[in-house]
């Protein structure tokens, strides 16, 4: 038996907390609530689009097969203004004043804009050769026939789909629910933001991570703390377990004497899927599920803590969501690097555009523990575990926490 | 006079947007409200990371002489727990049970991991040939030293800070305030989302999508309509003026005879910067200032104010946050490209990254007012106004909207 023993790789971890998927299912919000979620129902053009011969210039619209007699004084019949009926052109030798935004009045077909006008005493004298039939008039359905699909489901929502929304009149509309997510910490060497540690405490902070992280995907989740004693845990975390679709905690997986957590969730009917993966940060990470309760139990370290909660809860919700899982971020490697062990590791990066070419410039900083290099960096560079040698120019996946 | 007449270039209206401003101060919230926002103070180490000599696996700490003079079984002493009092070794051939997040006990300096060991009758057996001093332990102060630069002045706050802050017990935080944004349309063709549009209507969808993008910066503005008649313009845009630091603008900027905003901005004692701009889409862009409101008037089309506010907006936003305001975002053009006007051209493209160099893929879409094909799209190429003809392989900026 080699050192790393029973661990699984990461590729395995991955792919076992993919098959652990759920389905939220879906809700309807107020699309104005909707930026951020993920659309659930195909949106198509309620009408044409334009649902117009919609003039697209101000300026003048006429008749091109008068222009083309040769006549280029039109006298102004009307104004053609936007958000009214459309006007018909009494006299095909007049012209009808009209406004971007407003119908092609019938009988005309083309639209001269004012800047190639000039109008005296009720009459526009163009100063124009070549009239084309169309000319600033954004024709009927161009951009999409009536039923058009407009927005795919299964797209996330930003102000481009807000806009398409409002204008097919979909005020309310269907997205995918999101997890009721618990993040629990444990350890009584962790006392809260507002207090101020004894020599050997520490302030939680992990909870706090990951709170904000999953706020990013709209996921609101609460925040628990239990003390390291196996009747608490036991207690809180079978309420837990039945109120929740996710319980992710913090700490307690290791092999430490009051790590109580994989014995417990055992107790409690939670099947492991794994415990402890082949990669560096955040070895010891447990995994499991009872029912509807997906647990991801991450190491207590801070950057093993987020970076697993990037690497496997982020696909996880995503696969729930019925968003593509296949990681297409890369970057390329701006300095050699090495890694001995036979592990995946993941390398704290800066990420730099440089006209085009994602570069990442490693910062590994001193470990797990090291938080603060964290708010340095941009990004997790995963370096495979076959290999022990990274070479500049080479890419990588990356698992990006600025967004 | 060339055609282009009065018109600025993309370059020079950016630099007048810019010069003009403002500061929008400092708020204190919340550290868990801070997420997305600015950082308006240094954020320094409240003591040393770790605050004390840290064990960093569990299992059993000793001291390494001891060791090192040929003792491989110790007598467990007693279990030094995370969140306790430091313990120490009474006797020095002993050793102390040391929990991962404890603090290293007195009169040891390593830690031999359980997997290294085997524990008979409270003695540990060890099964290692050597053993380095302070292995496994994170010694005090490794990270961070008191008092030492953990986050600067003006970072966006993410996932990574957050923890940072939970960490040094900054439960409250100083964060940049964000301007108060009236977002308006005019326009008599226009109907809200809920109603269903006459055949000469359409709906209301710009400020939606601009308030879906504010939104992504923390930005939470307030909406209005008002009817395209000159009292009820002059009256309501008078209050605005007044009560916002920014109003924004959709249409009534062209040459239309109910184009009146120009007109009653400049009655209203707004000052024009400047009025149409050498781009495409976007040209009529109305850029002024009255006192301490900056006013943002785009034009009409979809595609147009879109592209505008993520082009002026956002960098005059960036630079009131005292953030870097050059773009670093480029992308390659995935194909040959051409366009003809002697205009800056924002094309739409989707982004591809390819093994981390990012492609964009042209999709112009039928012009601007083709709000749909934004939907399918990620980004503007910016293509700039002195050539014609763009070719596969050459890097352009880009107006990322999907964030």
């Amino acid at each position: 038996m080699n050192k790393t023993g029973t661990l699984i790789s990461v590729e395995e971890a991955l792919n076992i907390v993919l098959s652990a998927s759920a389905d939220f299912g879906v809700e309807e919000v107020g699309f104005k609530q909707s930026t951020g979620r993920i659309l659930k129902e195909d949106i198509r053009a309620d009408r044409e689009m334009p649902p117009f011969d919609r003039v697209s210039m101000d300026g003048i619209a006429l008749k091109t097969a008068v222009f083309n007699q040769g006549k280029r004084s039109f006298p102004v019949e009307n104004i053609q203004a936007a958000g009214r009926d459309q006007l018909t052109l009494g006299h095909e030798e007049n012209c009808i004043e009209a406004m971007t935004g407003a119908m092609l009045p019938k009988g005309t077909d083309a639209v001269i804009p004012y800047e190639l006008i000039s109008i005296k005493d009720g009459v526009a004298h163009l100063e124009v050769d070549h009239v084309d039939v169309y000319q600033n008039v954004h024709k009927k359905g161009l951009d999409q026939k009536k039923e058009d699909l407009l927005i795919k489901r299964n797209t996330l929502i930003s102000a481009a789909e807000t806009g398409v929304l409002a204008t097919v009149g979909k005020a309310v509309v269907k997205v995918a629910k999101l997890p009721k997510v618990a993040i629990v910490s444990t350890g009584d060497e962790l006392v809260d933001v507002n207090d101020t540690p004894a020599p050997f405490q520490i302030r939680k902070s992990n909870v706090h991570t990951l709170d904000s992280l999953l706020k990013r995907f709209m996921i609101e989740p609460d925040l628990f703390h239990i003390p390291d004693q196996k009747e608490q845990l036991r207690h809180k975390i079978a309420s837990l377990l039945e109120e929740y679709d996710v319980v992710m905690f913090s700490g307690a997986v290791s092999k430490g004497k009051f790590d109580y957590l994989p014995e417990i969730l055992s107790e409690l009917g939670v099947e492991k899927h794994f415990h402890r993966v082949r990669q560096r940060p955040g070895k010891p990470f447990w995994f499991g599920k009872k029912q509807h309760t997906t647990i991801f139990a991450f190491p207590g370290n801070p950057v093993s803590t987020f970076v697993s909660c990037l690497k496997y809860f982020v696909p996880w919700l995503r696969k729930g969501l019925e968003l593509d899982v296949s990681n297409k971020d890369f970057a390329i490697l701006a300095e050699d690097f090495s890694f001995k062990p036979e592990l995946t590791y993941f390398l704290q990066v800066k990420l730099l555009n440089e006209k085009g070419i994602l570069m990442a410039v490693p910062d590994a900083g001193n470990g797990s523990g090291d938080l603060a290099n964290l708010a340095q960096n941009d990004a997790f560079l995963e370096l495979p575990s076959d290999r022990n040698e990274f070479k500049k120019g080479e890419a990588f996946p990356i698992l990006h926490y600025r967004f």
